[in-house]
């Protein structure tokens, strides 16, 4: 299914898709809401998750902690159906585009995982930059 | 300069900035436009690189190809200012919001690194999302 990796000008600029997976057989990806663009979470994947996605269009990792193939949403229902698959230049890592059948993509009930940032007046504290839940975790999970 | 990593409630909940590099010393970085969201390019950092990017207000990345220390836009004239650091739920993934001060974050002239994506008919070729070069890399490196 995926293209090899060749030559260096192909893979950059070229039209095969030819993913790199590390030494690990695993590749970063990046999901966005499909229609802000906000970065929802940071997630890897490897073969056979990138190859389900591309078929099911449902977003699907791989647990590093777990160890296992993951479809998100199937313990929280919260979905993500993908409408777009980026790759970087150097294909190494992946973008996925997805509209959430209900919002919450944080295991912790926020909309998006990067709830908090560097307080800029004291770089040891972190503040909130999302406030309000989607959802109860304690009901979800 | 950062928080110990004690209790997972802490590090998923609380307000200690606690970044979890790893087992090479390494956080992965998400780095998006300030303004618009876009997601623009992903690397990696070093706990230098990171303290680096907090008290320089530029993003300050660690690459694994050179084994060094690498400040945005050293070669290219486009710094990346950064506008606000973003950390997600389990403190494993950095966020910088940027402005640059010359557009084009990748190396190959795009605004973004992401400048393709799979084409929806034909899953093993790619096309193009970002047809227009910010600037000629012949020119800048």
């Amino acid at each position: 299914m995926f293209s090899k990796r060749i030559d260096k000008n192909q893979i950059e600029l070229g039209h095969d898709f030819a993913p790199k997976f590390n030494n690990q057989g695993l590749i970063p990806c990046i999901t966005v809401d499909a229609d802000s663009g906000e970065v929802l979470m940071f997630a890897w994947m490897d073969k056979v998750a990138l190859k389900m996605t591309i078929e099911t269009n449902k977003a699907t990792y791989f647990s590093r902690s777990r160890g296992k193939i993951w479809v998100k949403g199937e313990s929280s229902g919260r979905e993500q159906i993908v409408e777009k698959i980026l790759v970087d230049c150097d294909q190494d890592v992946i973008q996925l585009r997805v509209k959430m059948t209900r919002e919450g993509a944080c295991h912790n009930g926020y909309r998006s995982c990067f709830y908090r940032s560097v307080d800029s007046d004291d770089d040891t504290s972190l503040v909130y930059e999302i406030n309000d839940r989607s959802f109860d975790p304690d009901n979800v999970y």
